[in-house]
């Protein structure tokens, strides 16, 4: 073990390896209550790929393990340590090495924070889409490890959307370059979407080329409220089926707008009948998209909207956004809370949230649910009392319950969070024998001693 | 080999295998001269996944390799047979199977043919974007495997940003089933896109699930004649810069525009001093494609185009895009014609041109270049004559020299086409040692006995 410490401080410098057990905590889990964690033996921080490299080589020569992460924004407890591994922080990997504006692609290193790519891209006229609810303080890497999405992605897609091409060191410390620089390229499996969404388990991001899209016009948006969630699930469907493809299109129950009202203090226009409000953008821009809300407009109000305004003021617009991605904290005035993410087809929505409004009576906890309706994809939210055991396990339940009511509408466990240490029981009833053991078989062949994030995902064995 | 042949014929039936070489030659390759092919000890025609799971298993036993197949459209040669081999034809599993237009998703068998897919959606106001120039006769079978692209991508992507999960029969026979029906899951590894690409390397596909979209709207038409390549090329990088996005931009060379407007017999509008015709399309809908292409006429202009013409006229736009897919068979009279694909960051295929003009004139070879310059797909077309050993070299030396330029232009060996039996080396080339290593390691760990289209794409030892 003195040998690794020395090999890693030989790799990094002194001050890139932390082992003080009061320093190494805030690394060793991400934001997932439910997931378990250990106590890392170091937390490293390498500041380039050769690094990267030498750090790999020793952990693998020592068979300990890594576990890698970036700001530990994660829901899924994927980056959380395990005892005695080197947990690898790519967050001083933090250079933006090119934006080639010409061909719209930015070369960038695992840990830029999301919301540093956007800003620097704009200025270029230039938009990087996936727009995690933690793109403020969420690293590149971490988004590509998870495959995050956002709530761009109706529109534009997630993660694995934007990728050209990524660097990935490898179990034996080699130095993989995946895809190209040109938006277009099949030259053999496409490697970069396997190992995107991989969540740690396949190597060590360390560089990656991502397409960019022109900056979308400022954006117009419309909130409908509804008398019943399944009336709002209706306006959904028939959004999808009209062809209209907002930018952005969010529903909150109604516990998320009680929450939110009380928190920021404010009318959302809601009125007290109301069981779900949808808030959806355009950035077609001016009248595209007054053309495209008009047809939700009218869409909502068929499907039994009491209430539809349009607003084609930016700071109106960004107030209402406000209000959705303020729902977790508005929460916390009742307790912790413990997301969960399922994504469900996009006709199925109502049903999900009619069943966690029925889990919610059966535990005993309020759930609020907000999520991308465009795209099915829910984040029940259940409140709870972390000292409390017995509400910890009626939360648990109720995380459990909501999942196998997104699988049986036809939906997934996880939309974008991801599987990490929470999830792992479900993603093998999700994808069967089958896909586990395909799953299996990757693993072992790109990481046969099951050195990166061992445990994580599925056990490799 | 008889009890193989006995298996298989108790698999699908007396009717479903071929061995009469006289009939199984015309399944032995596809539409790529350079590739080799051997002769199939069969030829087998599956109607449904279980007899493809029983061709499989019979086929793992006698460890005969299995080569599988669609329409034969290919342009690599990686459907072509090799000798003892079974050629898997999937064309008659030809079903689709659902299309849900409230969830915009079809559910297809592999034997579907591309424009009956497009043409049933149509009709619930829906669209499946991958367009490869074969789309009357290809299969999505074949469009899956190899990743196809087409005339679309530059605003709709490739065929793998279509497809939400695959069912696939592995080497052991046993049915993988990867994805979903939700438009985002992060529940383990992205298998769906490992196999979208694979080239039968991996697999049979035997279902497939795919995104669909609106049906956009009739689209607007213009086009652009310059007076050097060059300037086609600065216009090309200006369009991207700007942040444009047409629904089709593709480029002619001189070569191009001469074939076809001699077979068409039709002036394209060229003029005698015309280098280069840029067509662009945007399907944005009247007011904001007239926008759209007003923008594109300016940068045309300013880039020095001597003529720019737009038309929101269809049957006009047809036309134009008539002479555009009439460049291939156009060229055949003046010999056979050998179509590579490279593609290339957008701001080189200036460069890339001059460079199959340079090429032409050392190999005394006729080169015309056409392609996707929104996403810098080209295809520089090589005339030859077949029966002249000589020039047969000679266009082999510069289907090769074509790549190496656009490799050394940051490209890529192939855009759309793929590997197949023609690229092998090229794709080492570009992937590299380690990229080579990854791919051997994924193709053992899945198809451990090498049984599914062995020595294409890469030398699996």
């Amino acid at each position: 073990m003195e040998t690794l410490l020395a090999e890693l401080r030989a790799a990094v410098g002194d001050t890139g390896v932390l082992t003080d057990t009061d320093v190494t905590a805030s690394y060793q889990r991400d934001m997932m209550p439910l997931a378990p964690h250990g106590t890392p033996l170091a937390v490293v921080f390498p500041t380039n790929t050769e690094q990267v490299q030498a750090v790999v080589r020793a952990c693998a020569k020592a068979k300990t393990p890594i576990v890698p992460r970036g700001a530990g924004s994660g829901l899924s407890g994927a980056a959380n340590a395990i005892d005695g591994c080197v947990v690898l922080v790519m967050t001083k990997m933090n250079d933006i090495i090119e934006v080639d504006a010409d061909n719209r692609l930015a070369v960038v290193e695992p840990g830029v924070i999301n919301l540093d790519l956007r800003d620097a891209v704009e200025k270029h006229g230039l938009f990087y889409p996936p727009d995690p609810s933690s793109y403020d303080w969420c690293t590149i890497g971490g988004n590509l490890s998870t495959n995050a999405g956002g709530l761009c992605c109706v529109k534009y897609g997630v993660t694995t959307d934007s990728v050209l091409g990524i660097e990935v060191v490898l179990a034996d410390g080699e130095l993989l370059k995946t895809g190209r620089r040109t938006v277009k390229g099949v030259a053999g499996y496409d490697l970069t979407k396997l190992f995107i969404g991989s969540e740690g388990t396949l190597g060590v991001i360390t560089k990656a080329t991502l397409a960019l899209r022109p900056l979308p016009q400022a954006p117009s948006t419309l909130v409908a409220a509804f008398p019943t969630t399944a009336q709002a699930g209706a306006a959904v469907s028939r959004i999808i089926k009209e062809g209209l493809v907002p930018s952005l299109m969010e529903i909150m129950d109604r516990s998320s707008i009680e929450a939110v009202e009380r928190y920021l203090k404010t009318e959302l226009g809601a009125g007290p009948g109301c069981a779900a409000l949808l808030i959806c953008q355009s950035d077609a821009g001016a009248e595209a998209a007054q053309r495209e809300l008009n047809k939700i407009d009218t869409v909502c109000h068929d499907a039994g909207a009491d209430l539809v305004y349009a607003t084609h003021d930016l700071s109106e617009g960004r107030d209402l956004l406000t209000a959705r991605r303020a729902v977790l904290t508005a929460l916390e005035v009742y307790g912790s809370w413990l997301t969960d993410d399922v994504c469900v087809p996009r006709t199925r929505i109502a049903e999900l949230i009619q069943g966690c409004e029925d889990i919610s009576r059966e535990v005993g906890l309020r759930i609020a649910v907000v999520g991308h309706a465009g795209d099915g994809n829910m984040h029940p939210t259940i409140v709870y009392d972390p000292t409390s055991p017995d509400e910890f396990a009626r939360a648990r339940k109720a995380f459990d319950d909501i999942l196998a009511v997104g699988l049986a509408l036809g939906g997934t466990v996880t939309g974008e969070h991801g599987v990490g240490k929470i999830k792992r029981d479900w993603l093998a009833q999700e994808i069967g024998p089958i896909g586990l053991r395909v799953h299996r078989d990757i693993k072992r062949a790109l990481d046969p001693e099951n050195l990166f994030n061992p445990g994580s995902m599925f056990s490799a064995t």
